[in-house]
């Protein structure tokens, strides 16, 4: 299945679209020379707006949950990924642990699980699941709506080394964002590749930091190809002790959100763009969707009703929000069958192995679509990954808009990897 | 489409088939360790042939065409790997030269030449078709049935480079066999990345060779699988100063025939098999299925006629054929729409990228299909090179089958390194 597209495609997003097609030979030895310099994360997913004049990642996931969401045909892709990032990290590798989320109940969740597994499989490993939930205290096989089903068996700690019963990994593979923190089964795994490292977790990662890393790299990547680096980067500020449930902190949230939205009128001006500017005001650590709400103007600020609060107080795992990343909004004007769509690229490695779009029937434009209530339609990526075709026109093509949004991703991706060499516990002691 | 496959599924083979898929994690630890010692070559094509008791490669292209005959559902995972191999050898690579075979009215080979350029193009080179054909000596567009075309531009030499008219590539990409020699042209190109190496054209290659190191892949793999070695290596034997025009050096061809035909008979008789041997007679540095003939009894070679005298005298380029391999034939059981029909698997550094069925509707199981008649049909390897199905049937499920060609070409390929190794001559000389 091909998604019906709709992209409001005018002004300088042909120009953008049609510069990177040009410029891929140089796009792809810049990606190759980056990854000489830097590690890419072991996965990832990176959602991705298309405002039509403007075309910017925002929002960078080292966990990637949603890989059942992914069409048969891009399994092979994340296979032979999934081989060649294996071999990079331990070709010695014969057993494999996936630790999964603590949510034994979310069907969707745990067909991304056994997507997973399965993918790690077909890359020749033994795949086993070890859950890190206190309420697996023995195997518990879960039938899935699919007709797959996953094992989930109690982790067991054993001195230096995590497994299940009979079972020693040399790997692990999170796919648990440690948004709570790092449990102490997971502390000290010396002996075992860890994989995403623990400071990949929500605990340590902040959108601000990945999004700074993100604006330099957009900077170096705009000067090589001759463009703005405001058409694929998001303007950013960022708060610090905002507390959202007793309304205090807000001078800064305010103040913040006034200065967002006044840069971004003056670039609408400069590019003539008439429309609406807004702000997404986010946790600065949050992840699943949770803390976001959409800022149009900052007399929305006093208007916060409770609900609001209270939504934007917590977020995945009760962590409350005291610091927040107020992000220039980009709009989205993909539409699938009329609803707003966004889309959604995954990595394994460096290499784009397929995406989806989020659809959400009933959120504007200007919303996170990262909600209850969102769908999912997966790209036909597999043919067109990488896979530009030239002399196609700008716009017109499928495959050519989904090229430009893999390089996108890879940008987020590289700013990813930037921001883990920040936050290595390892080689910040070597400073 | 997916071809319709009849195959003589019985006896050993479902076991074989079974023990792959069984051992599929050790298995791809096995070549993953391999490729820790070995470098695979860059690309490379194996016939397989699949007796139903037993399963083989017979003849391993390290300059594959045919790149053509794959789907474009293949298309994706080929980039990827092309990809994975430039990043590796030379990731500052941004000019890539392609330099065919030369023939120039060939359409179904240039067809080939346009999609392997594609395949570098959309993996980020710029890539140009460097012909060193003295009859090219302007830039020549040559229009394909298939609507695309492409641009043969005479290759220039220049010191210590080569390349075309306003373009220095640092990666020239061979798909010449070298049959006839190296031509002045290549000789000497240190300061470029020459790929495959020249030492793995057919002027240097020996099918003996190969398969001598084949032998040793099986002997160590089947150890591994705890099989019998013969069930995946063709046994063989080999003469040097065989003059089939003069029909001088039969003593030692009938002797070697014959000898071989009785080492199957005992193993056919071992394994309970009702077939016929037979063997086949290939020049040992033959190629473009030129220079072959199957043997099915000594007095075959008593009664040969001049047609077929002839056509083992002179090989590919006009070379002269003295040495030859003898080995032992593998039936083909597979059978697309009651044709006769054998997998070719292609390979783009160590990972299996798609493959096809050659089929030839008036040759027997037993006998070269290789040849002018032949047709191609793609394999639907995309979802399955790599991809077995846990659970399914031996022999029932075709991605099963497909997984179970793509070890045993890899298999060969890691025979390749081998062979590459021993024939290199910078590590001769560091001996």
């Amino acid at each position: 299945m091909v998604p019906h597209l709709i992209t409001a495609l005018t002004g300088p997003i042909n120009e953008l679209e049609q510069r990177i097609l040009d410029s891929m030979p140089a796009i792809e030895r810049w990606f190759r020379l980056e990854w000489m310099e830097h590690t890419p994360p072991f996965y990832s997913s990176v959602d991705v707006r298309n405002a039509g004049f403007k075309l910017a990642p925002v929002d960078t996931n080292l966990y990637p949950g949603g890989w059942n969401n992914l069409t048969p045909e891009m399994l092979p892709l994340a296979v032979q990924a999934a081989q060649a990032a294996i071999e990079k990290i331990c070709p010695e590798a014969k057993n494999l642990l996936l630790i999964p989320e603590n949510h034994t109940r979310n069907m969707f969740y745990l067909m991304n699980v056994a997507q997973l597994a399965r993918i790690f499989h077909m890359a020749g490993l033994n795949v086993r699941i070890g859950s890190i939930n206190p309420e697996i205290t023995e195997p518990t096989p879960i039938a899935l709506p699919n007709g797959d089903s996953v094992l989930l068996e109690p982790a067991i700690r054993t001195r230096g080394r995590l497994g299940v019963k009979h079972f020693d990994p040399c790997t692990i593979l999170l796919n648990n964002d440690l948004s709570a923190g790092v449990p102490g089964i997971l502390e000290d795994l010396h002996e075992q590749y860890l994989l995403p490292p623990l400071h990949a977790g929500w605990h340590t990662r902040l959108k601000s930091r990945h999004f700074e890393c993100y604006e330099e790299v957009a900077k170096r990547f705009g000067k090589m190809l001759g463009i703005d680096p405001w058409l694929i980067n998001p303007m950013f500020n960022q708060c610090g002790e905002v507390n959202f449930a007793e309304g205090t902190g807000f001078e800064c949230l305010t103040a913040n959100v006034d200065a967002l939205l006044n840069k971004i009128r003056r670039k609408y001006k400069e590019y003539a763009i008439n429309e609406k500017p807004f702000v997404v005001v986010k946790a600065d650590n949050g992840t699943y969707g949770m803390g976001i709400m959409t800022v149009r103007d900052v007399k929305d600020l006093e208007a916060l009703n409770r609900r609001t609060k209270n939504k934007m107080s917590v977020i995945k795992d009760g962590q409350k929000v005291s610091n927040v990343i107020i992000q220039e909004g980009v709009l989205t004007n993909e539409r699938i069958h009329d609803a707003v769509a966004e889309p959604v690229v995954y990595m394994m490695d460096r290499y784009v192995v397929g995406g989806f779009y989020r659809v959400h029937a009933e959120r504007g434009v200007d919303e996170n679509l990262n909600a209850p209530g969102a769908s999912f339609v997966p790209l036909a990526f597999a043919d067109s990954a990488h896979l530009p075709q030239p002399g196609a026109k700008p716009g017109a093509s499928a495959p050519n808009r989904f090229y430009m949004y893999g390089v996108i991703a890879r940008l987020a991706l590289v700013a990813a990897s930037y921001e883990l060499e920040a936050t290595d516990p390892e080689l910040q002691d070597a400073d």
